[in-house]
């Protein structure tokens, strides 16, 4: 079975208004600002890492009442934003405000 | 708690030779061939994506004995390349043989 599933934790920063798409579905686009402790080879390291997010449905209306700068988990899959482009973005589809 | 958590299965591709750092440690870098079907906003879509892994020690060692077109599985977190870089890599901390 093909595996997809990312879960990030992050600031939301870049948040866009809330669109729709042609067919009428919600849509969010914002950035999670992410920094975290990860061992790797037995050595701990810093990662800073900004990430795109893409909402789109019943999550989209409920990330659009989110104030920026809140911090959150969202878990869900990565694409490429278009077919051509280096750029990954992570699709929402699952979160909740992380705990302090 | 911060969370940098993916899962992410594919074919081995463009496999590189195992390398070592100057400090000594196996270093394997390769991209993961991935197609799956995901769910969002309740429609099923079909997601490509290559992705850029990077393995360091242990792990590195235990990757490069796995043959080019094999299914894995890969745990781990992700990191751009360099600090300014668009691109997104993910760093391997677990994997395993995927099941057909």
């Amino acid at each position: 079975m093909s595996r997809n599933e990312l879960t990030f934790s992050g600031v939301i920063a870049q948040l866009e208004p809330l669109r729709y798409t042609p067919a009428g579905i919600p849509l969010l686009s914002f950035e999670l600002e992410h920094q975290s402790q990860q061992i790797e080879a037995g050595e701990t390291r810093t990662v800073s890492l900004n990430l795109p997010v893409l909402a789109l449905g019943e999550i989209a209306m409920q990330l659009a009442d989110v104030s920026r700068d809140q911090a959150v988990v969202v878990r869900g899959f990565l694409t490429r934003r278009t077919v051509k482009s280096s750029v990954v973005v992570l699709h929402a589809t699952a979160w909740k405000k992380e705990l302090e």
